[in-house]
């Protein structure tokens, strides 16, 4: 079973790609992780929008320049360990590729985000729906008209994903993500999605739509696709973030990362 | 009454010099913060020191290089508006001074980080004993054997302040300052001071010893003086902080900084 492997073996199993598809449900249990890489010029700017931007760039781990093995799951290499990348050169996406050998350098800094998949764990085990999973979809991610805290020359509007639930499912998923403050936390907005700028929910700009049932309503996440739009606005000379979906793999456990 | 007022009106009579003295108790409700200044050449390793050790140094915010109006206080100026500042030049106290015109420049970064105040009124809303301020001292101040997790240049054995309860208020103590996760959170240590490093609880390295009754258990929290402690590490050409007890008092109330 692929949710029973490690986070030890999947990165293994990664690195000699033998996997190389989407980490989602994989490693149950272990913490998932956006990655973004930038030039050190620009590390202390990047650091800062993540300070000023909790609830969409929860920060998990950032490295020293040009060092790749994280804190988080020593024995790990950043630039081998994840199943695919993405490449980006003065804001614009350049390549999709499994090997960064050829872009990754002693100058650059690696910052590791929380993502949302630690508290669909714990959603899903106390019995709350995930309609994209029921529907075997990727999340509804949707870029909101709240701007988020800029820093030097990142900005971005905050990017949210979107989860249909009842009121009642939706009072119980407060508690239940409020818990899991470095991956984004208690929801940032329910019910009227113009509210936050959102025209039409079956048109995410990331991710795919999903059936929202009578009774329902969306609830909002603040989502970490907001750090590679961050990134991005920028125009630095070289960012390396994972492809959407296939996120690096930590030893840390889901509830090593709640305070209560 | 000293405790009823307003940030902004503490940190007017601050400003013109009519308050000159500690911060402790003044303008209850209201977050305060250790500070920490130094050049943005250090700025991200200092930032990344934080980051790596959230506990003794919880970012309430970080400014633009040169910049003095805090985020969490319009109008502020971080310059004029704290009673008592220090002065490191190359890791050696120079001066305590009022009046810090002189030394701050354009290439500032000033770093506002959590205190233990707002847990301290939570703590005595529920019916906790604070004994330092019972006995009218300072807080118990030590350094343990914990080393803080390094950033560049900067590092620091962990410092923890002390207060002594009963093992039933100990429980009582950690559910309460859980949610002040961003002023230091829950306890790092209880019991034995040997564990920690501490060879004597009656001589602290910074504050006041104070009594423990009979059943009464030191609990221990991560401190900010940790952040001092790490900032003069560095040997830099200028750190400016605020001096013990004298803190920058922003317009964020203790509640809004929890999370639950």
């Amino acid at each position: 079973m692929e949710s029973n492997l490690s986070a030890k073996r999947l990165r293994e199993l990664i690195r000699t790609r033998q996997w190389t598809k989407p980490t989602s449900g994989a490693a149950a249990g272990y913490v998932q992780a956006n990655l973004v890489m930038l030039p050190k010029e620009a590390a202390f700017n990047f650091l800062l929008f993540c300070v000023r931007n909790p609830k969409p760039c929860p920060i998990l781990d950032v490295l020293d320049p040009g060092k790749f093995e994280p804190y988080i799951a020593p024995g790990a290499d950043l630039r081998t360990d994840l199943p695919h990348y993405r490449i980006f050169e003065n804001g614009q996406l350049k390549a999709e590729t499994e090997d960064i050998s050829d872009y990754f350098h002693a100058g650059m800094v690696s910052f590791l985000l929380g993502c949302s998949f630690s508290f669909e764990n714990a959603m899903i085990a106390a019995g709350l729906p995930i309609r994209n999973i029921e529907e075997n979809k990727n999340v509804s991610m949707y870029v909101t008209n709240r701007d988020c805290r800029p820093a030097g020359p990142f900005s971005a509007k905050l990017v949210v994903t979107m989860r249909p639930l009842t009121p009642e499912q939706a009072v119980r998923a407060v508690q239940v993500t409020t818990r899991f403050h470095l991956t984004h936390g208690a929801p940032v907005h329910l019910g009227d999605p113009a509210e936050i700028g959102i025209k039409d929910l079956s048109r995410p700009e990331f991710g795919d739509a999903v059936s929202i049932r009578p009774g329902e309503i969306p609830v909002f996440w603040a989502c970490g696709v907001t750090s590679q739009l961050a990134a991005a606005s920028a125009s630095l000379p070289l960012v390396i973030t994972h492809a959407p979906g296939h996120m690096f793999v930590s030893d840390l456990r889901d509830d090593e990362l709640t305070i209560l």
